[in-house]
């Protein structure tokens, strides 16, 4: 796809990011785009805000799309490598792509998803690893417990 | 693991089957264990009631059992074998084990799980059998909608 368009939609999941990490919460911004161009949804991690571990910034935005009938010529745009429960959504619904912010501080599952079918853009983005790695220095039992590990 | 063990805990994740069922939603229920047999959480596919997409079985049990700081020892139990966004949750947050109800109506990816070190317990259970083929048979889109076909 178009590293500009591409960029521009990044935009939107690093606001997501930003107004996470302002409630507090982990800075992780996604958003769903349709074939269109139409954004469908867009959401933060909420684990901290909501006490839901299962509201990563990818389901945060899958869910704030509502019931779809396909993912066909969707895209999920992330600030951070996706983990494998968001990569597993992507794989399960469809997602047809997957823009990424930064796969420099967290590396999930898009190498599987690449081997799956899933257009990949990987955008290495210096914003979103300066957001990630002060975020994981400033408290790394956060982010560890949103990561499972 | 102890079949009788995992079967009492399968009536858990029926029973939220069966639950969902009777709100007129889809009929796969689950409930996530702690290493010594305490009930953390159950829940059952919230799609219809909450017009939910992000809301499976496994993810609602997941979310009911709230924050947690390791999820090592712990047994996901749900009524049919785990799609690929369930079964990355299970993989990336660690859960240990798996009790899978049926995977005679849909086979989602524990057989991934099981090769990642996931001790999976598949019991085909005649019941789980019958209450998805119904709801299978009575409303095929709502079923394809679920798991993105």
């Amino acid at each position: 796809m178009d590293q500009e368009q591409a960029r521009a939609w990044l935009a939107t999941a690093v606001a997501e990011a930003r107004t996470g990490l302002a409630e507090g919460g982990i800075p992780i911004g996604a958003a769903l785009y349709g074939p269109d161009g139409t954004l469908l949804g867009r959401g933060h991690n909420r684990r901290v805000q909501d006490d839901d571990p299962s509201m990563h910034a990818e389901t945060a935005a899958f869910r704030a799309a509502g019931r779809q009938r396909t993912y066909r010529g969707t895209t999920m745009v992330t600030t951070l490598s996706p983990c494998w429960y968001c990569s597993g959504l992507v794989r399960q619904f469809g997602i047809s792509r997957v823009v990424i912010g930064e796969a420099v501080t967290f590396r999930g599952g898009h190498d599987w998803l690449a081997g799956h079918g899933v257009e990949i853009v990987l955008l290495e983005d210096p914003g979103c690893v300066e957001l990630m790695r002060a975020f994981i220095e400033n408290d790394p039992a956060l982010w560890n417990e949103d990561i499972g590990e």
